[in-house]
């Protein structure tokens, strides 16, 4: 056994509009394994949590406005806000414990395979796949909406800007970022300063006494006036939930950090939560103080930002920059983490192979298409509008929190059983006992109750505007994971050697040639068959009965050894007659191989290809089915245009 | 050399959509020879040229109508219609020499072809494929208009109802049409007696000074009103001109007719050229009579109708779906033709080989296909508006006028210069000595210089509104066709073996066996290599580097012969790295073959298939472009769901 050379380098000359795009290919080894520190992994991974309040806020005053745009009804959003603050912080330790439990990454899906088993992770990881689109969609679309807030002249375009921007997106993706690349830090802090100066001067100019309401707001939106309901306000609460997305987003990229991995991920996660609470009730007040009112082609940041700063100011279209660009970041970090899941459930054998494939700039490739795919779809869908995108999305992530966090109750009732100093390996980590484990139970179980409670209002309040399309599709997709599983095992098994001895005896061979005409490559066609010296005969399938005796005439001229056997094909099919003559080769010799050898014109260009009938796919195609009988294709190079590839062959091709 | 017996039936189990669509496969016998009466004939081919009156007065005055909806303005679509009468009846005494000189079929392709040349003929054919593609969309949205003249409400689906009647068409050609079927008789004479009857009505009426002008016209078309010149009264020409589309149809097809078919052919085109001149000459009198005035949701056709029978009349409608109805006949004779005049082309090596393929049910599919897909776009880009699609149509059927009369010309002159009784034979019929021969090349002549002056009368007053198009397409399409052309020559010239000794000697082959991983397929492909007999080992392109030392480890376990060689793949390409270590293999034996074999998972399903790498067909394409390499495709069958197709083999695949 022996190993040859690597190739010094690879082909100059070919996929060169792609390499353009895409860059030159890179080599596995480059696989990077970078980490980084923590003010740094805190703007990787907190774009995706604090663009949410970007939308948050708006989608909850548009529900509430349903019951009138009067002050005390908007006013509710403060303690909706509050609530939802209330479960971030439940989250947050929660997480923290998932942090410490799987330092090499506790994502959703990893956690719920580690503990509840092979159907609760692929809920979880249908559910995430879904919210990752989302993700893309929705923080796309918001930040289309913020651009055309401050240039309404582009709001026309908003759905061609927004698919572009997802177009130019994946481009960037395929040729692959470094994640950990310290481009991603300048907008999330960007974006976190520009907030905090707005609540800044807002809430100083508010205590002057000089901060005043919104002006001249574009045009409302307007609905029947409906009556506030308990089921109002649990829908508006739900819809202000989506600030929570993201927040998983640390406990996938522990391995990012630095050692102490966990600690300084937890810290990170921490930190977060604390800027996201801050720029939650900041803006939620702002925003009632201004009496803000949501309006299709100006959104809620536009408003607050121009009353603070006025409509011409340079801080003005700071903040709609800053906004733009981390709902961008926020789209991107579903470009890492949609391909990365994927690639782990293909890995399983739950979604196609093709998935794990790393393409020539070592991303996964397919899974980014993938998501490129689906997230344009959804936002032609739904003409780029984050209000019709709202009720689909955060409900998979609320799943998720859920079975995550169900998961960790289940390990810590584990832990809780095993003696103070013992430690149990496990596929994913080592478990160890925890004198805490009863309280860090129950903070798990806490956080599964309350983001299972908020699924379920999610699910009921806006099940008809949207959300029952979720409610379909995840088990769906769940279902569909496992057939693709089933089908994966089933075949792996069918292939298996175990028991099944080697076949080692030599088979008898029949070699046939297919002739559609004879000229120069039919004569390295029956070259090669008698080269391979095995029994040999042609066969021609009369398409064209005219033609026979013309090609017997040739065969006999030109060729002038071997047996040509005529196959009549009344119907003009060309597959059908070889194939029920095969059949009566094989019953004639049991067990034999048949070998079909064609001919394949390859030409210099496609254009010259489509002019010929190509053949060959046609009848690998329709002879894969027949057990042992194995097709060959023997090329033969049509070189045009000055002959430059094969100088010696092309136009002499045989007897030199 | 022996021949098999034909295949008693051919499998029913497959293409079962497209078996219910387009019906059961037809022998190659079945090719229909029948023959048609003159009525029948008439019926067959006068659709479309009868049918163009449906909108060729209409197209008259939308033009004069520019420059004002005056009674003296529009008065002048009479002289007009006079003078497109004249150019009818000098086409006619014209075409029936044609047919008299090619009994067999005198198209404007084989006419120039015979008689100018390859240049002409290309240019003929390309401009009468571009012709027949107008005339389906063309007359399927004027078919359409008509409906929606009748069920306003229809109005804004039109472009979606002429889409889908052309999928029908297609589908029903596809079946292949009986040309000569009765079926044809009965919608043209329907057309002919429906429209006799409304002149014959109006008339009275007129005379009885009880006919009055149209009532309650929807919305005419407005534009700015240009004063009346010269130039818009040939455009207007030109527009009516459309209506002679369609007056080559029987020289076409003349094989049609019974015995004497050039008498029977020549006979019926009289007649069907008298039948217009009645038709178009009392539909402009009576157009003018009621005021009709064009209007984008009625055709004048139905406010002629309903002025002169009533809104609410039997006959109204009966009118309406009449003209629908030829209209509809009329785009099916191009069905017939493009495809025919396609396979001609295609069959002298200007169009790609496939559209001289019979498909099952003996019809040119590809040509059918080719023109319904070009025939929806018009439609599409158009919007199904015929204003919109008249600029394009009728120069390229003038400019095959013009072509076939000059070809007919040059012929006269050589018959001229034969002896009396003197006989030449052709490549299309016999060439005999006339004594008339001066006066029919005046005719022919006057006719190329008439419709070549209509012609350029067309390009010239349309050019902006869209002629322009047709103007480029024309030459590029000839352009395309030699490109083509010479393609097969070149072709055909390197797979000639004129002077080229036969390659009797067998030469070395290097077997290669690709293996992904070692399984019970990898066995199948080992026992082939074996069974071939031939010098063989087997290669692993080591994409993942972790799996190398594994696929080492199982193939001494399980297969334990045969060198297996690990050629590095750093940038996780399968092609490239092969390619470059089979160059080495050539280089140290030249003028071997290397055989690379490769196994093939084939699966019951298309979804199963695409759950599998399928690098065979990739293989195929990339090592197509190397000398003597060939590629074997060995299938390895998996039948997950009941093992029903193979139940010997398919569960344990070896060694039974």
């Amino acid at each position: 056994m022996s190993t040859v050379t690597a190739p010094s380098e690879i082909s100059k000359s070919r996929f060169s509009l792609s390499r353009l795009l895409i860059g030159k290919p890179l080599e596995t080894r480059a696989l990077p394994h970078q980490v980084v520190s923590n003010p740094i992994g805190l703007a990787v991974f907190a774009s995706d949590a604090l663009s949410s309040t970007a939308y948050s806020i708006e989608e909850i005053l548009i529900i509430l406005a349903l019951a009138g745009t009067g002050a005390v009804t908007l006013a509710l959003s403060i303690p909706i806000t509050l609530a939802i603050v209330t479960l971030l912080i439940i989250l947050t330790i929660s997480y923290r414990q998932t942090i410490h439990a799987y330092p090499n990454g506790g994502g959703a899906y990893i956690v719920a395979r580690d503990n509840l088993g092979e159907l609760p992770a692929q809920i979880a990881g249908a559910a995430l796949l879904t919210d990752y689109i989302l993700t893309v969609a929705v923080s796309i679309s918001s930040g289309v909406a913020q651009i055309t807030s401050g240039f309404n002249a582009l709001y026309p375009y908003r759905v061609g800007i927004a698919v572009g921007v997802i177009a130019f997106m994946t481009i960037v993706n395929l040729r692959g970022v470094r994640e950990s690349g310290r481009i991603f830090a300048a907008p999330t802090y960007f974006f976190i300063f520009t907030i905090l100066f707005m609540l800044i001067v807002g809430l100083v100019r508010s205590a002057l006494g000089n901060l005043g309401t919104v002006k001249d707001v574009h045009e409302l939106v307007r609905h029947d006036v409906q009556s506030l309901t308990l089921f109002l306000v649990l829908r508006a609460f739900s819809s202000g939930c989506t600030a929570l997305t993201g927040v998983e987003a640390i406990s996938n990229g522990i391995t990012a950090f630095k050692e102490p991995k966990s600690k300084n991920a937890a810290t990170t996660l921490t930190y977060m939560s604390a800027i996201m609470i801050v720029l939650m009730i900041g803006l939620t007040l702002l925003t009632h103080q201004v009496s803000a009112l949501p309006s299709e082609r100006e959104t809620i940041f536009s408003q607050v930002g121009r009353t603070v700063f006025g409509a011409s100011s340079v801080f003005y279209f700071a903040l709609l920059s800053a906004t733009a660009l981390i709902l961008l970041m926020a789209a991107n970090t579903s470009y890492a983490d949609f391909p990365r899941l994927a690639a782990l459930h293909a890995g399983d054998g739950f979604l196609p192979r093709q998935l794990t494939y790393r393409g020539s700039r070592l991303v996964f490739s397919w899974g980014i298409m993938g998501l490129a795919t689906c997230a344009s779809l959804l936002v032609l869908v739904s003409r780029a509008s984050v209000t019709a995108l709202i009720p689909l999305y955060a409900i998979g992530v609320f799943l998720s929190f859920t079975m995550s966090q169900t998961g960790m109750v289940v390990r810590m009732r584990k832990v809780g059983k095993l003696h103070p100093g013992e430690e149990v390996p496990g596929r994913e980590t080592v478990m160890r006992y925890d004198p805490h484990w009863r309280l860090k139970m129950f903070i798990s179980a806490l956080g599964a109750v309350c983001t299972g409670m908020v699924m379920v209002i999610f699910a009921v309040t806006k099940f008809t505007n949207g959300a029952w399309f979720v409610v379909v599709l995840i088990p769906t997709l769940v279902f569909i994971f496992f057939r693709i599983h089933y089908h994966y095992r089933d075949v792996a098994r069918l292939l298996s050697l175990k028991g099944v001895p080697v076949d080692v005896e030599k088979r008898p061979i029949q070699t046939l040639i297919l002739v559609d005409d004879v000229h120069a490559e039919t004569v390295r066609l029956v070259n090669f068959a008698k080269s391979l010296d095995h029994p040999w005969h042609a066969v021609h399938i009369a398409v064209n009965p005219d033609k026979v005796e013309l090609i017997r005439e040739k065969w006999r001229k030109r060729i002038g050894e071997g047996d040509l056997v005529i196959i009549p094909s009344p119907y003009r099919l060309l597959a059908e007659p070889l194939r029920q003559y095969i059949e009566e080769l094989q019953a004639q010799t049991p067990g034999s191989f048949v070998h079909v050898i064609l001919g394949h014109l390859a030409m210099d260009t496609f254009w010259e290809q489509a002019l010929h009938q190509n053949t060959a796919v046609l009848f690998n195609l329709a002879l894969s089915r027949m057990e042992r009988v194995v097709v060959t294709s023997v090329p033969y190079q049509i070189h045009r245009n000055g002959l430059a590839h094969e100088p010696s062959e092309a136009i002499v091709p045989l007897g030199h």
